[in-house]
């Protein structure tokens, strides 16, 4: 039981600690920093364990993943917004 | 077996996938626009995974988020540094 608890704060944390990447995004209006291949690897990665996580039947893994995944994607979505609007702004 | 090589693929995905973060911070000494938050919370999560992983015996949860707990170690380390020396450069 209290192991049970200790996995899904531990998801909980994992899949959460996404959602103030996207909030400082959104404050400051730039991502540069954040790199687009680790957010690739991430999306790669969660869409396979979300897979993985629905062939277990395992709905602490599908569920983190694919809230993981939309994060994830929210922030990839984001930089290239925000490096499009500067390329705007440039010219 | 094709199911474990999925989850093995998943978990090196989202573990190896720090790393690009690790490099560009160090290529342009800038990880401003990355949130301590986020990294705060990813660090939190990993460690309970890790222990987590550990008591069910289950390597490739112990393994992945013990690599991924020392990354994002690394890149929490490399943004108060780079931040430091931003300090010390406005001196």
């Amino acid at each position: 039981m209290l192991w049970s608890i200790m996995g899904t704060i531990a998801a909980i944390c994992t899949t959460v600690g996404f959602i103030p990447q996207i909030i400082r995004g959104i404050k400051t209006r730039e991502l540069r920093d954040v790199s687009p291949v680790m957010l690739t690897l991430l999306l790669v990665g969660c869409s396979l364990w979300l897979v993985y996580g629905v062939h277990l039947k395992n709905p602490i893994i599908a569920l983190a993943n694919g809230f993981t995944l939309s994060f994830v994607m929210a922030i990839l979505l984001l930089r290239s917004l925000f490096r499009r609007n500067r390329a705007k702004d440039s010219l």
